[in-house]
């Protein structure tokens, strides 16, 4: 990498507690592509003047993630569709002072749905009610599946979320049967509940595809589990691979390669 | 330089025309001393939302040069005496929150004026009466220099900066028989002025020692003159890399050597 020097575009991203993916996947193919950018994680106790200091130092591109992506809303001047559907933002683009929202997230769980080939008449049950549990869903919407059941203890957002989009809601198991599960809670995550399956051995069983969006580890138990019985799997490393590359495009302009992702991707995780 | 992680330790600038020295000469010297550190120059046009971009995002240190010198007084939480005393800020330090302001070109001055065994009893004229001349003329009073006169088209400033150090102001040239020759304004800088002389040939002639605070280029006409004369000089070069190197101190805690100011001093001018 080139020392740096004044005239660089920065772009940053803000979370409540930052992964190194971000500053490694985009520094990496800046790197590759000869861009003259400059990538690098924050935390932020004060989401107002971090947003403040984007517009006055000039930022070109801020991801957000929790607990920001609805903080954020009242901040930015423009909310592209993929973030207003969903009230949820994790990208801001700064052209000239004007700062445009947008979510990579849904538009990569968009896009893992028809690479994967899902069928829309499949049964499909969603585990989770926060930020990314609503891009799930909705894309889901938008890729005309019409039934889907959204399972949460937090029985208000659950149902709020599955209301909003048209689908049941359960505080319990899936129904036997369904054929996608999804899994769009902290369960199998490093941490407290990293051994914990999001779902019941009888239901990964009787699935045909598990799509777990858990990507520290992305070999979650669920995703083992499907794996060893054959099943189709979509993984966390593959929607936040493809919703940086999307955030990438949209901070440089620049498309980038299924394979300029994969080897960014594979870069950004060996950590 | 490895490629950036999301742990780096980040300092910046705030100019209004940013050069390109400061994010090299700092970045050099991460670099060479293995600190987990960036520097980037930024320009603004909000400085009240940069500072606060400051404090949400956790930068560490913030170098500020024109036309920001004074404006950032009432954004910062302390005051140390060498920005207090000439109103003038080029260095805020944040220590968890905290924000310190300093002033590293007065402490450079005061320093230079002592390594280069200037004589107290010299007469000196320094032109000049915006914020740099502010920095020079306190170093002199502080350095126990009695004879000094302040030149200056700007009467009012330049006889209010004279008055407060004791000072005698004048608009036009330097008595004639006076020893040391200071310049603190941009005649000579690259741009409209480069080729000016800011002091007469006879003046330069009479002269022991000659000061030209602009660095660039820091062979102005008139250090170049002096030069070939003979005469003792000090130039801009010397007092931004010994201010740049307090900026250093300060913001990792590491202290530098001679030879490590010098050298990234070089590296940063070769642009």
């Amino acid at each position: 990498m080139p020392i740096l020097n004044k005239d660089m575009t920065v772009c940053i991203s803000l979370a409540g507690r930052p992964s190194n993916i971000g500053t490694r996947f985009h520094n990496h193919l800046y790197d590759e592509l000869g861009l003259d950018y400059i990538y690098k994680a924050f935390s932020t106790d004060d989401i107002e003047g971090a947003i403040r200091g984007v517009r006055a130092l000039g930022i070109r591109g801020c991801s957000v993630s929790m607990p920001f992506k609805e903080a954020v809303i009242p901040l930015v001047d423009v909310m592209e569709e993929s973030a207003s559907a969903i009230e949820s933002v994790n990208t801001i683009v700064n052209d000239a002072g004007t700062l445009t929202a947008s979510n990579t997230d849904y538009e990569a769980v968009a896009t893992l749905l028809a690479e994967h080939g899902l069928d829309p008449r499949a049964t499909v049950a969603v585990r989770g009610s926060g930020g990314m549990a609503k891009a799930v869903v909705a894309a889901f919407r938008g890729a005309g599946f019409d039934d889907v059941t959204v399972i949460a203890r937090n029985a208000g957002a659950g149902a709020a979320l599955a209301a909003r989009y048209g689908y049941a809601y359960t505080a319990d198991e899936p129904r036997s049967g369904t054929s996608v599960l999804v899994n769009v809670t902290p369960l199998g995550m490093h941490g407290a509940d990293e051994d914990a399956l999001s779902f019941g051995g009888d239901r990964i069983a009787a699935a045909d595809v598990v799509f777990d969006v858990v990507a520290f580890p992305s070999d979650t138990p669920l995703i083992r589990r499907a794996r060893a019985e054959g099943k189709r799997v979509i993984t966390g490393a593959e929607v936040i691979a493809l919703q940086a590359a999307r955030q990438f495009e949209r901070y440089t302009g620049v498309s980038l390669t299924r394979e300029q992702v994969v080897r960014a991707s594979e870069f950004s995780r060996a950590v």
